[in-house]
C-alpha cells in the first residue's frame, strides 16, 4: 500500500482521545457512577447529540457557549440530489452544549409518558465549541442526575444529592473531599436586608462566587466599584466568612436573622438550608464530607436554592469536582408550567484527564483480558480453543495466543498487556488433560488439572474493575 | 412562566430518542454485548464524533455517505471574536459515519502505543444524512469489533466471531439464529475460473450479493445484462445454489476445484474458509448455528477473505443482524502499512427499534428502583431515610417517597413504574423495628424485622438486568 502523505490523520484540535488504559478507566467510573445513581432509583435516558437550534437557544440565548451547527455534506456523485435530500435548509440544527436545556425538552416531548418525580441520569457527550485550553475540550462527556417535580418538589430531593456525592466519590476512592451547600435566598436575602437594589443583587452573587478565586481583599473592591457601599461590603466579607460545623452557622444564621430588616427571603433560604441539612444528617452523610459556605452560589444564572459545590482536599485548584443546585425556572420553559428540579453534575472527561495528570487516578491495563493461554504446539490448537472457551463460561476474560512465538515472548506479550496469568499447555500435560498456571506477577507456576482451572482462577482473581463490580 | 409559543421542541427527524425503559433496554444489551466482548480480550476505545473532513474521505471519497460538517455558531455577545477564536476557517470538521475510518485513523494515532495484534470494541454514536425513512436514523449506536494484525493476522481470529455473535445473540435470547459464513476469495476465485474479467468480478459480486432482495431469476438477468454469457450465468446461479452441512459444502467446493481451471484463488478460498469453520467447531459453536452460504459477499468493497451475515430465523425480513468480514487494505490507509483485520458490527439503535417493533424485545421498566419505601407519617421521615440507606447499602435500588400521599396512590406510583415491592413503616412498625413488606405483584404482605429487611429482600430478588448480571 502506498501511504497517502497528504493526510493529516490528528484528532481536530479539542477532540482528544482515551487510551485502552484510560477508556478502561472511564467505563469504570461510569458503572461505579451509574450503579450509586441506579441505587437511588434515577433512571437513564439519553437525548440526541443534535437538536433544533431553536431549542437550544431557548434560553434567551445560548449563555456564552459557542455551538456547533450541522450541515450536510453530500458525497461528489450525490450532488444533484442537494435540493430533494430534504437534508438542506430545512432547519437549523446544532450540537447539544449542555444537558439542562434538552432535558426541558425531553420533558416537554414525553409529558405523558413518565411518572413525576421524574428522577433521570445522563451520561451523553456535549460539545462546545471553546478554545482549546486549560484541559477544556470542545466535546466531553458530562454526568447528570436531576429531579424534576410538577408544580412542588420536596426538599429532600436536594438532601439526597450530597449523600450521592459521598458514596460516588468514597466509591471511586480519590482521597478526602467535602461537599459545600449553601442557599441561594440566603445570599440574595442578606444583600436585600442590606439594601442593596433588587437589580445589582445577582451582580453582588456573581462577585462574591469568586472569592475563592481572586480572595476577599478583591471581592470587596468588585463590590465597591459596582457601587455597594464600603460598610455595605465590610457587612458582605464578614459574612460569608461565618464558618464552623453545620449546627454552629445555622445557629449564627438564626441569631443574625433577629436583627435583619426585611429579612423574609433570608429566612425563608435559612430554613431550606437546615431542612436539607436535618436531611442529609439522616441520610448517614458522615459530618465531616459536608460543610455551609455560605459564599458559593453557583455562577449559573439559574440556580434559585440549594446550591452544591465538592472540592478535593489536597487539591483545592482543581476547582470543584461536582456541583449543582436547585432551579425553578428552567425545565418548563417549553411547556409554561412550573416545574422545579434539582440537579448535580460531574464533568467526567476534565475530571478524569485533571485526576490522572495529578496521580490521584491511574489508568487501567489496557485489555480487559486476565489470562493468556499461549501457543507451544501448533497442533494442540483445538484444546487451547477448549480450554479458553472453558474458562470464559466460568467468567474470565481470557485471550488465546493463535501466533506460534517463543514461550518468553508470549509471557512478555502477556505482562506488557497487565495480563497476569499465563495457561501453558504442552503434549505431556494435554495427556494428562493437565495445564501449567503460571502468575506473571510473581514467576510462580503450579500445576491444575484442566477439570479445575476456571475455579482455580475464579478464587484467585478478583472481580476486575471494569465489571463495575 | 410563559410559555414560550414559537418553539418547536421536537427532535429534528431522523435524531429519536428512547423512554426511560427503551434506554435501559439499549444498556442491558450493551452491558451483555460488551461482557462478550471482553471476555475474549476485546479492549474499549472511543473515537471523537468530530474528525477532520479529510480523514473521513480518506477512503477515495466518502462512499455514497451524506457527512455532517460541523461549523461553529457564535453567541451574539461574541460576534466579534469570530476571527480571532481559532474555531473558523481552520480546518473542515465532521461527525463520523461509520467506525472503520476512525479506527484506522486511532491506530495511527496511537501506533507505539498499542500493543498488536489489537482487539478493540467500540460502541459509538455514528451519523449519517440519510434521509430518514425505513427506520433509518441520522444518528445511531454501532457496536463493532476489530483485530487487526501487523503485516499478517491468524484465520483463527476470523474463527472466533461466530463464537461472539453466538455468545450475544444466546445471551439477549431473541430466538433462533444462524450465522452464514462465505469466503470473497471463493466466489472470486469462481468468476476467475469461469473466464469472467477482472473487472467485472466486483460487479458480478455485488449482483449475487443481492440474491436474497431480488430472487434468483433477476440475479441471472441483472449478470447477463451486466455482459455475463447465459452459460457463464446458469453456473454461477448452479454454483450459489449449493448447499448442505459445512462438510458437505466444503466436499463439493474441494471437488468443483478438481475440474477448475486457473483454481488459484478458489482454492485459497476455499482452504480459508475449512480452516475458519475448523477453529468454529474447535471453539464449541454448536452446529445448527452457523453454515456456509455462497451467496453473501457484504456489499462493501473492502471485505477480501471470511464475510459473515446473521439471520434471525422466522424474521428473515429484518435483514442480517450482525454482519462483518475480513479486509486486508483498510485499516493501513493512514500509514501506507499492511494491517490485515477482522471484524464484525451489530447496528444496535436499528436493531432494537425492530426488534421492539417485532415484539421480540420488550422494553423494560421505567426505573431501576426495586423498592419503595413509602410516606405514611412525615415524623417518621428520619426512619424513611434511614431504612433506604441500609437497603442501598444491601445493593437495592430504592426510592423513598418524600410526599404524603394516600397510601393507595402510594403503591399506584409504585405500580406504575414496575417497581415491585413497598415497604411500609407506621408508628407501631417504628416502636417495634419492624416493616410491612407488600409484594404488589401478589398483593401479599408480611411482616419483616428492619434488620432482616435487606436480606429478605436480596433474597427475592434477582439482579436486574441493568447491573448485567
Amino acid at each position: 500500500m502506498t501511504r497517502n502523505e497528504k493526510i493529516n490523520f490528528a484528532t481536530p484540535s479539542g477532540f482528544p482521545e482515551f487510551l485502552p488504559g484510560e477508556k478502561r478507566l472511564e467505563l469504570y467510573l461510569l458503572d461505579t457512577i451509574r450503579k450509586v445513581f441506579e441505587s437511588y432509583g434515577f433512571t437513564p435516558i439519553e437525548t440526541p447529540a443534535v437538536e433544533r437550534l431553536e431549542v437550544l437557544q431557548a434560553k434567551g440565548n445560548q449563555g456564552d457557549n459557542i455551538i456547533y451547527g450541522i450541515e450536510p455534506i453530500l458525497p461528489p456523485n450525490r450532488q444533484l440530489e442537494r435540493d430533494k435530500s430534504g437534508e438542506t435548509g430545512a432547519e437549523a440544527r446544532a450540537l447539544k452544549f449542555d444537558q439542562t436545556v434538552p432535558l426541558a425538552a425531553y420533558i416537554a416531548r414525553h409529558l405523558n409518558e413518565l411518572t413525576f418525580p421524574f428522577a433521570r441520569y445522563q451520561m451523553d457527550m456535549v460539545f462546545r465549541g471553546e478554545r482549546a485550553k486549560d484541559g477544556r475540550f470542545r466535546q466531553f462527556r458530562q454526568c447528570d442526575i436531576d429531579v424534576v417535580g410538577r408544580d412542588k418538589l420536596s426538599l429532600l430531593y436536594d438532601a439526597q444529592m450530597p449523600a450521592i456525592i459521598t458514596e460516588i466519590f468514597a466509591a471511586i476512592n480519590i482521597g478526602d473531599f467535602v461537599i459545600r451547600i449553601n442557599n441561594r435566598k440566603i445570599l440574595s436575602g442578606f444583600f436585600q436586608s442590606l439594601g442593596v437594589a433588587q437589580e445589582q443583587i445577582k451582580t453582588c452573587i456573581g462577585i462574591v462566587d469568586n472569592l475563592e478565586k481572586i480572595g476577599e481583599a478583591q471581592v470587596q473592591q468588585d463590590l465597591e466599584k459596582s457601587g455597594i457601599s464600603s460598610e455595605q461590603s465590610r457587612k458582605i466579607i464578614e459574612f460569608i466568612n461565618i464558618d464552623g460545623n453545620v449546627d454552629d452557622v445555622l445557629d449564627k444564621l438564626k441569631h443574625l436573622a433577629v436583627n435583619l430588616p426585611q429579612a423574609e427571603g433570608f429566612n425563608l433560604g435559612v430554613s431550606e438550608l437546615e431542612a436539607v441539612i436535618d436531611g442529609v444528617n439522616n441520610l448517614g452523610v458522615p459530618s465531616q464530607r459536608f460543610c455551609i459556605d455560605l459564599s458559593i452560589a453557583r455562577g449559573l444564572n439559574y440556580y434559585t436554592g440549594t446550591v452544591y459545590e465538592t472540592t478535593l482536599i489536597g487539591h483545592e485548584s482543581l476547582g470543584s469536582i461536582c456541583s449543582g443546585g436547585r432551579y425553578e425556572e428552567l425545565v418548563g420553559i417549553f411547556l409554561g408550567e412550573k416545574m422545579p428540579g434539582v440537579g448535580i453534575s460531574i464533568g467526567l472527561s476534565r475530571l478524569i484527564n485533571r485526576l490522572l495528570k495529578a496521580d490521584i487516578l491511574q489508568k487501567l491495563p489496557p485489555t480487559p483480558a486476565q489470562v493468556m493461554v499461549v501457543n507451544i504446539q501448533e497442533d494442540l490448537m483445538p484444546i487451547y480453543l477448549q480450554v479458553s472457551q472453558q474458562l470464559r463460561r466460568g467468567g474470565i476474560n481470557v485471550v488465546t495466543n493463535f501466533e506460534k512465538k517463543q514461550l518468553g515472548k508470549q509471557f512478555q506479550l502477556a505482562d506488557k498487556q497487565g495480563i497476569r496469568f499465563c495457561v501453558i499447555i504442552g503434549s505431556q500435560e494435554a495427556v494428562n488433560a493437565k495445564s501449567c498456571l503460571k502468575d506473571l506477577s510473581t514467576g510462580e507456576q503450579i500445576e491444575v488439572p484442566l477439570s479445575n482451572l476456571a475455579t482455580t482462577l475464579q478464587q484467585i482473581l478478583q472481580p476486575t474493575p471494569s465489571h463495575g463490580g
